[in-house]
């Protein structure tokens, strides 16, 4: 019989409690599976007393999650505290320091400091595995570096946080506002402690970073996501966005450009019968297009026990089973640093705006749009409703830059109430 | 610099072509993300002179597949020559036998001999790789072999022959009979040599085996698969299920029963606006589900050279990185031999006969629906169009045995004119 691999797991929420689950109820499955037994030999939390609802007294307890990581019974230190730095980044490089394979689903962490983690694995000769930090249990970290890795990609493309999808859904289903799904999210638990990381598109960011550092080969970068909340949709958006046949999703693409890498993560209109359109409530769907494989897409859910648990698993498992993989899909030397694009391909933009009750008012903001070089495809002027009557303008392709030329002018004719809402249409 | 992986390359045909074009263009790319050169040492076909818009004069030449397994220059054979027995199978048994680790997209030979070939690759210490076998582009056996390994899995369903599809969905778009579209098919080439292998569901039934063994551990069991054409579907269903909101794909499915192992590959009504309903032409898509995962839902393209390629670079990326799995996922000796349980899922059917114009003919329909225990849920007759009234019968749940019965009794009343046709339908 094979020596057992032997697990350090640090942080024990639902996700770390799964963890523990699945490898106390399957452990047959998992020993045919890979071929060894996989044990845990140590454990660590803040809170030593709380019921996980399962039992953690066959192993051994660490109060601090870096002497759990440096453990000599420890082969594998399974990082589940979260938070980009602290304890959680402490302990990932105490064990890689110390020679262990390292697995996560911290994607905070890589986020900002993934290209620094990816050379401490190297140097150590350690693996550092993420599959739990991207899309919940959708294996799509290994597709992309691995299943798909003979191809150049062309465009990744995804809604990967559930709360945004679950409030944006909720919105559009129930006819509630933007603070009273909000604070339905809240209540049921999906927001972060920080909800900032989730309805400003943070958490989103993240993940399409570690993304993008796999298909194109770069240093994780995502200083240079263009970032954009859901914050600033309101129900009328998702009620114009309908009427048109659209529904508004948090989405997120990176593609490589010849001016450098263009990552977003921003609210936009997707068509409401394209898979994206439909994705509804929690679950997550990512698109990976190639040069040879065309477009592949993945759904499944994004967040909770169960799936991220086994996504922790299947990275694992395979450890377990002997498969060595360079963090980003190659070495981390060989990352190129990368140029932030600014997201420069053209797309249509839905427009919403309030407009003062003058003479020319109307006229002053196509004036606005015209000499940016944007076309009006579709235009509504609705009754007024309180100082401001609401204007609802579809524009032809345009590029993002052209679009900020127009929106500064147009705030400079004063007849403009407020900031105008700006969503890009993508025709996914 | 690391030694390169030097591939043998049996079978030239669209794919093959692809492949050694990925390998032509790409080196920098594959090097980068692998850590070694991937390079071609020789290539075997029938037809030297033939051309196949990529260059082969770098590459020794064997007119002899099984020569060309053992060369001592190949690491590993990559078998894209198709059938399940002849040159395919003796070249990857010789190149097992010989030490070297094979890719093939070779659902049949699999299908049919994938035990035998497991056991061999295993006693070789070698590894046997099919990716491309399974849904063309879509990364599907990586995904249930390695990122769902923590998973019982609960069900497999999937679309998963193009070609079928494409039949289908031409009915259904274009109004054209199943001779119409089928003869559309094989003007473009979409067909196999013995068509049946396609419309028969057989090229299906084999991927479904092979998905059905690493979900369940099991021997690959293809004779146990329950088969049913796409040739009995005829406009007139497409039609009629279209009113009710739904359409007819070839659907395959299987699940670990307490009776055994479930594996059906048939002609399905699922709900028109869902994922698998909206599935058009050539497209593949594939459900997995977990316990722990949920439902993981995975589409793209289903065949063709690009996407095919793609899959099999992604094997011979996975051994260049030094990955080494079990062709199942666990060891050939651990497979268990499956008992094949008939479908006994119970599910709505749909039922369309012609019944002979004779008074109580309906009458009798529906005593032996009754007293095979099938209660109706809708029927409709329609006008007398030949010698027989079309009519349609959509039954509540019940199981597959007990509409056999129902099916012989109502042959046996006389008033049934030819064979009527049963199609199950899933609510994906």
């Amino acid at each position: 019989m094979t020596e057992p691999l032997r697990l350090g797991i640090a942080g024990l929420g639902t996700v770390g409690a799964g963890v523990v689950k699945i490898i106390r109820q399957k452990a047959a499955l998992l020993t045919e599976r890979t071929g060894r037994p996989i044990t845990i030999s140590a454990v660590a939390a803040r809170n030593r007393d709380k019921d996980r609802g399962v039992s953690l007294s066959d192993y051994a307890w660490e109060d601090d999650a870096v002497a759990l990581a440096k453990r000599d019974d420890v082969d594998v230190f399974v990082e589940l505290i979260g938070g980009s730095d602290g304890p959680a980044k402490a302990a990932t490089e105490a064990a890689l320091t110390a020679g262990k394979d390292v697995v996560t689903a911290n994607k905070a962490m890589l986020a900002h400091h993934g290209q620094a983690l990816a050379q401490l694995a190297e140097d150590n000769g350690c693996v550092l595995r993420f599959e739990a930090a991207v899309a919940g249990g959708i294996p799509v970290i290994k597709a992309l570096t691995e299943g798909l890795a003979g191809n150049d990609i062309t465009q990744v493309m995804g809604v990967m946080n559930g709360t945004c999808n679950y409030i944006l859904t909720r919105m559009e289903n129930a006819g509630l506002s933007y603070d009273q799904a909000f604070d339905e999210a809240d209540k049921l638990g999906y927001l972060e402690a920080d909800p900032e990381l989730d309805v400003g598109g943070i958490d989103a960011g993240h993940k399409l970073a570690l993304l993008a550092a796999i298909a194109y080969g770069t240093q994780v970068a995502f200083d240079a996501v263009e970032l954009e909340g859901i914050g600033k949709v309101s129900i009328a958006d998702i009620r114009q966005a309908a009427d048109m046949g659209y529904k508004i999703k948090l989405l997120g693409v990176c593609r490589m450009t010849g001016r450098g890498l263009e990552q977003r993560m921003a609210p936009c209109l997707v068509p409401a019968t394209s898979p994206l359109g439909q994705l509804d409530g929690g679950t997550n769907m990512v698109m990976i297009e190639g040069d040879q494989v065309g477009q592949i897409v993945m759904r499944g859910a994004g967040a909770g026990e169960g799936p991220t648990a086994s996504a922790v698993m299947g990275d694992v498992m395979d450890i377990a089973r002997g498969t060595r993989l360079s963090t980003f899909g190659q070495p981390a030397s060989s990352l190129k640093l990368v140029t932030a694009a600014q997201v420069a391909t053209p797309a249509p933009y839905y427009l919403r705006m309030g407009l003062i009750d003058k003479p020319g008012a109307l006229a002053k903001v196509a004036t606005a749009l015209g000499e940016a070089g944007i076309s009006i495809n579709r235009m509504r002027q609705y009754d007024q409703t309180n100082d401001a009557a609401p204007v609802l303008i579809v524009t032809h392709k345009t590029t993002r830059a052209a679009l900020d030329i127009a929106l500064v002018a147009m705030n400079a004719t004063g007849v403009v109430a407020g900031d105008p809402v700006a969503l890009r249409i993508e025709s996914v």
